[in-house]
């Protein structure tokens, strides 16, 4: 193409991304005489189809069924998989990492449409962002399936029947259609998990669907929602009606309204806004959106447009709702109105009447309704399939994908864990006052650093306790005899020794308050110990400042680290 | 069972492991009058068909076609996830990390079963650790997979030749089965792959299989060899005989002989040794193999057996090798050994003939010697797949493999690259004297600290570079006039400023010498900077002592990091 046709930049590879890359190509083989270039960045080469990201959690279908490369789908537009950094609106130019991310690369574009969706948000509730599940790609489906298989694996063996009862408790917040699908597919994951883990009884099982309001599905009429509620419930899953959750630590979620649930495992779909990128603009945001005008153009800049989850597109009295439905709506709009404006045209206002809405409960039941109608069951179920697969491209892939589903129904479901997931080396973790971090006797697996609140390390000066350290909770501090403690407040560490001479804990260490704790990796930390010398010297002198001559001495039994 | 059972503890969770426990549970069945316990510990929940790893990695099959769960594979066998930390061969006890790892849980025995494997030892070879993949486990082959595809991704966008050259130019150390299949099976998906990259070429893809001796295959009659080097050469891998690799750095990789190929992707296959658990056992070691009796009991230890990979188990006039195949022979020889022992009978010595072996080398190609006859082609391909379909556990299961074989035939091959690895926090990076880490206006992608031998920084006195960053390398150094030079020695460290203001770089970081650097990345470095006081402090006095008061000040342009 010659350099005189219109450079179209699109911004996201989501619903709205792709559907307005397909409409434009569409649109462009159609107008001949409007020579265009059409370029689709993305920071992941595939497309994810997100309503089935519950599906592949669970281990319904496989990953790959669940995405379609970016490549694929878009045969005739130029795929650029990289992150974008920055807009310079005055100079027409996109600022990307791509590749290893250190060279900044500059793409110049005529028009730009921005298709950037939004972000979990969970800064308002404390310990979200770092105990809680997501479920918005494929490695939130892949991270979340493989945690909840290793708490399966650790009940099966585990004596300690409180820490049984904890790992076992799943807690969904949010039902609405991305919660509701979640607590149905997770629930059936769990229930045909269970014949591989003997010791797991059925009852033993507790999966929660968190919701402020009195209802599920407060999309969908009120008929279809309790008839959802009812399958839920009749297949065990518990819905909390009028409360939300406000915090979580490592062990448990609490309640607004106090209550305490003991749980390893929360997943939230509450909580979207806009993107660091879009907080950065420096346009018009409405509700966290980019606000449009009716014709999905941003006030005040010419060549620049906004659509999808992203955006504010004015449309009756309101704005058009954040749904995929409606991004490919509002991409078909958009992108004639672009070849409109290129033809010297006047550009429409968005509008669109939606054909229905539809979600899955697992266990091959759905509830939907479209053109008016509602469909409950199986029947809704079966038209959510075929209206997925009728998305996918080439007929091979769709007769793949569904035999796939349909051996799901005869096979057992896989329970491998596939471990890809390596744990961020610095992480902070959320306590409540009273949690116990460590008993005597456990295996340290980093290295603790407050960053607000207390921690209380105990220690008996008589050397190494005297049992074997048990799965029963800590055995009571006061029985040990003497004890050195030591209050632990912001800046101040712990477990720099147990790591470095390889040795299990000495004493207890418990929250005094609710905290954060910044934790380390013992890998990382010993990396780091290594390479950075000030923490070297630093740490090398923490002994003689802060521990009693008696508890200076190297520990009789070491901790060896097999780790490889 | 009644306590009055004898407990066999079978550690790990391989070919020889899975057999072993197998072959306990048919002859426990038969000999109802020796009650057994037999629980088999493994740190994955799976079993993985290592063979097929190459082909997960190519995307041939999902990865999970290539593993079983452990607990549908073994129905009637106590499975127990957990990393052995200990073994107390006096007290008859095992000491476990599970679950979260930190409570040691003691599992005691009557019998002990190794079946640990081997590792991969990379020490001898400078930067392999940092800078090679290997093929042992599922995690492996997606890290392996999604590594390959960013090359693609990258090479389709890049504008510079030289780094086009180095991300398609792929190198497999070591041309034994598992090299071979991986050349294989990664030069078809990558062939594959190209109409998806219209940007590339197929004649600019390189896979070079480094081989020390003068054939590939020398496990098998060299006719098959022969023809296995035919085809690969054929289709476009180039096998360099009579070398070996010396080193390798984060853009090379170096031959013995001091032939330099610039590359991003080394796939190691060489390098087998003892698990750091074997080694600290205190057992006779042979070859870095726990010696064993003809009959595979551990000399000394009346309750001990050893098989598979990190056995070293007498054969004739040396020893059993190393194979899945002997493996699984062993595994049979050594139940029976052990139900002979429980009833006071005499074991016998190991003794077998194998049945022959076979290669896949990709593009539905595979060479064979079965019961002394040879094969290849597709006919010995077609062996190799119902060989293993054969093991697999139900009709539906196979069938939906076969399956989804079948459908690779003529579907597009999905180019889905998943990132759920995340790159360790803190990573050790090797460079070769000359190596140019950053050029001005780059972005900085963590904090760099010198482990061993030195780096070059250069910033102009200017400030701000005057034109826009390139990927075509560096701008030449002079050109810049004054500059203010710093050499970073081991301790050193550099990128801070940066990564504290957001900025860009301001000049060159060049490798003086052959060099080791620890590399904190950028999202870790912020947060143990908040975290830890003493670093902090550290970092904030920088400035004043390194700078001259003109490089002092904050920089104009900042660098917003978007990652969410």
């Amino acid at each position: 193409m010659s350099r005189t046709s219109t450079r179209i930049l699109i911004l996201g590879g989501g619903f709205a991304g792709v559907f307005t890359a397909k409409a434009l190509r569409r649109l462009a083989r159609r107008h001949a005489d409007v020579p265009v270039e059409i370029e689709l960045v993305s920071d992941r080469n595939y497309f994810v189809f997100q309503p089935l990201l519950p599906e592949v959690a669970a281990g319904t279908i496989n990953a790959q069924d669940a995405v379609t490369p970016l490549r694929l789908l878009l045969k005739d537009v130029k795929v650029r998989m990289g992150e974008v950094r920055h807009i310079d609106f005055a100079q027409q130019t996109v600022e990307l990492a791509q590749g290893s991310k250190r060279i900044p690369q500059h793409r110049p574009y005529d028009h730009l449409v921005l298709a950037l969706g939004q972000r979990t948000m969970l800064e308002r509730f404390p310990g979200f962002a770092e105990h809680s599940f997501c479920m918005r790609d494929l490695a939130h489906a892949h991270a979340l399936r493989n945690h909840v298989l290793q708490c399966l694996e650790h009940a099966d063996v585990t004596e300690n029947p409180a820490l049984k009862q904890s790992l076992l408790t799943f807690v969904v917040a949010g039902a609405g259609f991305s919660g509701v699908e979640i607590a149905g597919e997770l629930h059936e994951m769990l229930e045909r998990a269970l014949p591989m883990y003997p010791a797991i009884k059925a009852a033993e099982i507790r999966t929660l669907l968190v919701q402020r309001g009195q209802r599920i599905l407060p999309e969908l009429p009120e008929k279809l929602g309790d008839y959802a509620a009812q399958k839920l419930s009749a297949r065990g899953v518990t819905v909390m009606y009028g409360t939300s959750l406000a915090r979580a630590t490592a062990d448990a979620v609490y309640t607004q309204d106090g209550r305490q649930i003991n749980t390893r495992t929360l997943i939230t779909t509450v909580g979207n806004g806009p993107t660091r990128l879009v907080e950065d603009l420096g346009l018009t945001l409405e509700r966290g959106r980019i606000l449009t005008t009716p014709a999905m153009q941003v006030a005040g800049h010419e060549r620049l447009w906004a659509l999808g989850d992203c955006a504010y597109v004015p449309l009756g009295e309101g704005c058009a709702p954040t749904t995929a439905q409606f991004a490919v709506a509002q991409a078909n709009t958009l992108a004639a109105n672009l070849f409109l404006k290129l033809r010297q045209l006047e550009p429409r206002a968005f509008d669109y009447q939606p054909r229905g809405t539809m979600a899955s409960i697992g266990h091959y039941r759905a509830v939907a309704e479209v053109f008016g109608a509602r469909l409950s069951g199986l029947s809704a179920w079966l038209l959510w399939r075929a209206f997925y697969i009728g998305m996918l491209p080439g007929f091979a892939t769709r007769l793949r994908v569904a035999l796939n589903w349909f051996f799901d129904y005869f096979l057992p479901r896989s329970i491998v864990q596939v471990k890809t997931t390596s744990e961020p080396a610095a992480r902070v973790v959320h306590y409540a006052a009273g949690d116990v971090l460590f008993a005597p006797g456990q295996i340290v697996d980093g290295f603790y650093t407050v960053i607000r609140g207390s921690l209380e390390s105990r220690v008996p000066n008589a050397g190494t306790p005297q049992h074997a350290p048990s799965e029963n909770g800590p055995q009571p501090a006061a029985a040990e005899g003497e004890h050195f403690v030591r209050i632990l407040g912001p800046g101040d560490h712990w477990g720099e020794r147990s790591l470095s001479e390889g040795t299990h804990t000495m004493g207890w260490l418990t929250a005094v308050d609710d905290c954060e704790v910044l934790v380390l990796q013992r890998s990382d930390f010993v990396k780091l110990r290594q390479g950075l010398p000030p923490l070297r010297d630093y740490l090398d002198r923490i002994p003689e400042k802060i521990y009693p001559p008696a508890l200076r001495s190297p520990r009789t039994r070491p901790a060896p680290d097999h780790n490889n």
